[in-house]
């Protein structure tokens, strides 16, 4: 493929991925409606479409992308610096509510669910991997096993979004991060 | 008013209360439209709104008989145990689910984010009073103040709903709670 195709191709995906981005933190997953994000991306739902195959296929890649930011980190500082970087980000607030509005379709749709766990699975490796070398370095305690621990950090990450989402102070929330912080550590 | 009238008005509310909450479990928050709010409590718009003025007061008594209930459990064993007695209960996740799909409405309008708040307000108060009784016992650890051990126990209610909702495992969920609790105590 000639260089210039290439890149024209990259950066429509590009316009169509930030545009959705912006009407998913605006609406919602449920009511951003094709229509909506036409007028958002500023596309026909044809061009979008040619790039990605639906509206779920469009929200698993934002997804994956926040996966693979989020896995950089985790891997290097730990999920719980994951979440101080969320609480320092009130520009993505609106989007992370999203997370909380595909629960039910998470439970209740096996394919959804499938789709959403593929591209999440990135993050979930990389804490799993820090867990496992915090744990060698003899930094974890070691009286609860590590998939609990790694259960609780998710809780957490989704308990911290619930908050935020609800309009929680994030400097109170911060305090209890070091308290979640501590509680992993060995004592 | 004579007996038979005020008998027969509490099981009017009664029954619009159990199907609205139907309702929002089958639905969501969003998708129980005042339509399917009539076919699931079998009633008429008019005979509904008669007795709650609409549809978010009704969501709001049926939270505020929620924080009732929990508030009492709270207030004698914590709100841990309130937690507990949540993964006990697969036939309220979908229910539970709709605490998640209002976040973005507590954020965004005002007018909700109080009617929530009020009738929220008994559990809050609840657990305020338990934790500051097992302060005074020595029970609770004294290096994090009060506000952020309840801020703490608040994030992981929501978080572990969040888990709910989405199909995680109740046995697992619950070795995460042994780990909250042995957190918040006087080590």
């Amino acid at each position: 493929m000639p260089r210039v195709t290439e890149d024209h191709l990259a950066a429509r995906r590009r316009q169509i991925l930030d545009g959705a981005r912006r009407c998913f933190a605006r609406y919602g997953y449920e009511s951003a409606t094709v229509r909506r994000l036409e007028q958002t991306i500023g596309l026909s739902r044809g061009a979008i479409f040619h790039h990605f195959r639906d509206k779920d296929t469009l929200f698993f890649e934002l997804a994956r992308e926040d996966a693979e930011r989020m896995a950089e980190v985790a891997s290097r500082e730990g999920l719980i610096q994951v979440m101080r970087d969320l609480l320092a980000a009130p520009d993505q607030f609106d989007w992370l509510t999203t997370r909380l509005e595909i629960a039910r379709k998470l439970r209740n749709d096996p394919a959804f669910h499938r789709g959403w766990a593929d591209r999440s699975a990135e993050l979930s490796e990389a804490t799993a991997q820090r867990l496992q070398r915090q744990k060698q370095a003899g930094r974890l305690r070691d009286d609860v096993p590590a998939e609990v621990l790694q259960t609780y950090l998710d809780l957490v990450l989704d308990g911290l979004v619930a908050r935020l989402a609800s309009g929680d102070d994030p400097v109170r929330l911060s305090a209890v991060l070091d308290l979640v912080e501590a509680s992993v550590r060995q004592q």
